[in-house]
């Protein structure tokens, strides 16, 4: 078998065998496939796509490229979640602590951020002393006890994943939906869990900027899994404005702990009960959606979700008195407030800007080794929808140096955009696929 | 600049600018840009096209990536000739010597082949001796008083197409139009000639396999040479079966010969005519092409041609004597005949099988290290139209070794087929472009 033909096949619009795939992925972890021979396949595969089989078998190579985690240890069917990424997305911050608090064993692999803020990791060492670097051993036992645990992907998971995206990241072959969906249930499937709930986000934020996309997309992901066994599902949601109002690190926390108590935005919440739903109904642990509902709420209400919180940062090493008094997590010391240049309504805010907002003021990684400012973000005021006059606050910026907040504050100026007439608010959850 | 957003913006389907496209040849010749980007944009070039001004911009850029040959110490306008490949394609060696009889200065590039026999230059060292290996002041010398020198390529001359050649060799990515163009008259560009005739070969031997493929790359080549002041045209011949009747290495020297003494192919002594004749407009030694048919009749005829050939592998340090006894010429071992199976009429024989026969009896290279055996090869005697009987001898073979020769014959035999009903002879200058 050569690697020339394989990408000439793939060329010329024909279907690659499990074989061939195999081979690819085989030869190309090992090295013995070279990157221009495989950047050349990806490109052959952004113009030529790939079908349902060659998806799922690119998908299961990379799987098991490397470790598969064995999460049998673990009693009960196992949760996990992704979401696609998306801008103010603090979903995990709130749903693993609320779907443990019902029962779900909340066993999670996530990554640091390479983007607009940090990823769930970086946000969660806004508690002193947290730390994911868990042994295997203490991660199961903390999913035993307590019901959840998370832990940073060990070096030797989907080895070939990490190779090929980082070869994609440079060739110009991210943007293909088959690439995707293998790229993300590889990791999904190598990390064990039983139960799998995908949130594609779409809209001007979002990796997908159309319905369209986004619904392929899951539908892909959702076929490859549950075709290897795995339960899984997957929600699109609307990411045409960021999630909630939080966007940072530590500011994004405090509005977890805002929502645990009760007190968080809307959307946020109902996001979080979607997906909690879910999950719950995957493993058994409500018969219905409305019954998870139910017990998502009761859980929320009488503080046991927040005190699954505060457990969790506890069992990893951390402090946690902040899910009790949220001024002791980081804070920046520059508080700057956006007004509104007119009256009007919120037509749009564009979720890309106030990311870019985010970074510029210190608050995402620009490489793989940036350090991050914990404390610096966005506090969103007005969403879309909202009535403004002239000069009332639209959203606030918290910064540790005064050129970075310059450059911030244009970025998120030109975020927003205004409409005389009345304009309605973006509808947050738009499909349910394999619910 | 980055080259990123170049492959980004090839993809998307936008055209390069100038600068875009320098900065590409210039990074990727000087090592800054790696062969995964590379392979990457080749491979999105093959799918998205390069018009007009894109492909002059890469040839010109790739041309001037290395040493431009400096021709004007040589008189009169310079002529040069390319062939795309085919099978018994021993043009070069009756036309050089032809054209330089009448008066045309021959400056030419040769390269070894790499392929079913090898190229001119290998040839051409069945005379003993015979080298190409000469300074640029032989080379001028001898064009100004012999009319004809023939090079190797120096090593200096267009390396950026060298190097992305080696790469879209084994990245599937060779098979592009504006890629072939460009490849080759950057090649033309740069050995230096104001006359510029392409031989494009079509046909089931050939690169390009359909007659509008090879109609477009003519175009594309003669738009690009005239665009950049050098008199560019091109013809378009039949591949469908061997030109002439020898494929090998010294059997083809033998049959140029032979043509040079009036006793050769008719399809040879007419590519080599019209060829010659376009040759000798351009450079303005004939006023049209009547006059320059009858001006190489006339040399031919005289025996000037061959005295020219014998002139020629002398003032390169070959012995000539084979030029007026080609028993001296390398010969093999073995004489084998293929037999017709049955009474009928040739209908086709498969170019590229007796090319891959001529390989197996030794006759090409395999790789850029294999040495090659000069004296084996084949003798086409029925090609296509004419009527066989049932153990008539429709081709012959010469070999060194016995398992060589009977891998050959089986190759040869599914080369022929045969059809009850007559067949016409094919016609073999399909299109004259430019003249």
């Amino acid at each position: 078998m050569r690697m020339y033909d394989i990408i000439v096949k793939k060329r010329n619009g024909e279907v690659l065998s499990d074989e061939e795939i195999a081979f690819f992925v085989k030869g190309y972890t090992q090295g013995t496939i070279p990157d221009y021979q495989a950047s050349a396949l990806m490109m052959a595969i952004y113009f030529q796509g790939m079908n349902e089989q060659e998806t799922a078998t690119l998908t299961m190579e990379m799987a098991h490229s490397g470790d598969m985690l064995d999460l049998s240890a673990i009693k009960g069917l196992k949760a996990d979640k992704h979401s696609t990424g998306g801008v103010g997305d603090k979903t995990s911050l709130v749903l693993t602590p609320l779907a443990a608090s019902i029962g779900i064993p909340v066993a999670k692999m996530s990554g640091r951020g390479l983007g607009h803020t940090g990823g769930t990791i970086d946000k969660l060492e806004s508690f002193p002393g947290f730390s994911t670097d868990i042994s295997e051993e203490i991660f199961i036992k903390n999913v035993n006890t307590i019901g959840i645990a998370i832990a940073g992907q060990t070096k030797n998971m989907t080895p070939a994943d990490k190779k090929l995206y980082a070869l994609r990241d440079v060739t110009g072959t991210v943007d293909s939906i088959p690439l995707i969906a293998s790229s993300i249930m590889s990791k999904k499937l190598a990390a064990g869990a039983d139960v799998i709930v995908l949130d594609v986000k779409t809209g001007s934020g979002a990796f997908m900027k159309t319905e369209d996309d986004a619904v392929r997309l899951a539908e892909e992901m959702v076929k490859i899994g549950n075709n290897v066994g795995r339960k899984t599902m997957a929600v699109i949601s609307n990411m045409d404005e960021p999630l909630g109002y939080a966007v940072g690190n530590a500011i994004e926390v405090k509005e977890a702990i805002d929502t645990l108590n009760g007190r968080g935005p809307e959307d946020l919440l109902e996001l979080c009960l979607t997906i909690g739903s879910l999950m719950a109904v995957g493993t058994g642990v409500a018969a219905d959606v409305t019954q998870a509902r139910e017990l998502l709420m009761q859980k929320l209400n009488d503080g046991s979700a927040l005190k699954k919180l505060a457990e969790f940062v506890e069992a990893q090493g951390g402090d946690s008195s902040p899910v009790y008094d949220t001024s002791l997590l980081p804070q920046a010391s520059i508080h700057y407030e956006l007004k509104a240049p007119r009256d009007g309504y919120v037509v749009h805010i564009q979720s890309e800007r106030v990311g870019i907002c985010a970074m510029k003021l210190g608050g995402g990684r620009e490489t793989k080794d940036s350090s991050i400012d914990l404390s610096v973000g966005i506090l969103i005021r007005k969403k879309v929808g909202d009535a403004v006059r002239a000069g009332d606050t639209v959203a606030e910026l918290y910064a540790n140096d005064e050129n970075k907040l310059q450059a911030a504050v244009s970025e998120l100026s030109a975020a927003y955009s205004y409409s005389d007439t009345p304009v309605e608010k973006p509808r947050l959850i738009k499909r349910i696929i394999g619910g």
